[in-house]
């Protein structure tokens, strides 16, 4: 059965692949699984119907028969749960594995999260110069930790898994901000994910919906 | 084999249950399984030998034989996938509680995360006070969103499972603000989840850390 995901109809990011559809995407790619893509616009996120899938208003969702799923990281898990590929057979390397998947979302995000909150909706308020300097330092403090912890190693915990495919999933929306080119280990690693081949795909399957511009949902 | 996990010797919510320890032991005791506690101070947080198990320094940790995890919300779920009673057998549902896990700690707690850091971390600065009602109306999205999908259910997606024991472990960390109290529904869940007898053995467990006062770790 195929599923199908639902992305932005306009990407707010130009096509960069920073919206968490990418991370639903790229998993796909890596386990070889088709999908179909629904796009919606943000006036449709906001709406029953599309609320039914998903409370908070947000893509992507992920529909297979009788399943309706929502948050990346449960989607991710999902997939990598049904098909080889993303998780260590060991049961504890997959427990670790699955760590790496919380910690990226829980402690990695939220203050990327924040960096992009105090740009988006506040960049316009009195204290956003002044403040920045604080937002940054607390992402500083996490990648610093990352670092560390990824070593000379290539992967965060022996072989690519999904704990890696959303860690740099989550490191990615740093882009924009050059903070990522601060940590040359973090960069490289970054980029060690972007030369799968199955990121490729992913990357472009979404670049195509903003380059095509053609409206849907 | 009986699991060690880390928390705070001295908690800083004096004894309320609001670190992350105590999502980890409402899990053990939801499922019946007995537990060690290890403390450490915020010094031994921070140092290689902690790090070494959880990367981030912080708390909690989870070590049982060979298998040593970090980020509650990893270790909530394997607790979960080890033991009945915190997630339903049909698959489906299953995967749907798995996403009320990541929902409540991706898209549910960070801007929670966000309030604390600007009470704590930027409570002195000059924009305090004016920034703090985005940062509550940011909460409130969330808190609505999720009162409109709870209805009038008792929990998230039919039987009590870990997506609620997480979501409710979120949510008590607005206490302190009394932003729960504008949703009499969401203050009916989690006193709902409160008055299960494995949460009050959870918290009767990490009060008596604080009110013991015996240093450890």
């Amino acid at each position: 059965m195929t599923p199908t995901i639902t992305a932005f109809e306009r990407s707010p990011d130009r096509g960069q692949g920073l919206a968490r559809d990418m991370r639903v995407r790229w998993a796909l790619e890596e386990v070889g699984q088709p999908y179909e893509v629904r796009l919606v616009s943000f006036r449709a996120m906001k709406e029953p119907a599309h609320r039914a899938l998903h409370p908070f208003g947000q893509i992507p969702t992920y529909e297979e028969g009788d399943l309706a799923l929502f948050e990346s990281g449960a989607i991710v898990l999902h997939i990598a749960q049904r098909h080889a590929g993303l998780l260590p057979d060991d049961a504890n390397a997959r427990a670790r594995a699955i760590a790496w998947m919380f910690a990226s979302l829980n402690t990695v995000e939220p203050p990327i999260i924040e960096l992009q909150t105090a740009r988006l909706l506040e960049g316009d308020k009195p204290w956003s110069e002044q403040r920045l300097p604080l937002v940054l330092d607390r992402i500083r403090v996490r990648l610093g930790e990352l670092s560390t912890r990824l070593g000379d190693a290539d992967w965060l915990d022996g072989a690519f898994s999904a704990g890696d495919l959303m860690m740099i999933g989550v490191l990615r929306r740093l882009r924009p901000s050059g903070l990522l080119d601060e940590y040359p280990d973090l960069a490289a690693y970054v980029a060690r994910g972007e030369a799968r081949p199955a990121f490729k795909r992913a990357f472009d399957a979404q670049l195509a919906v903003f380059t095509s511009g053609t409206p849907a949902g």
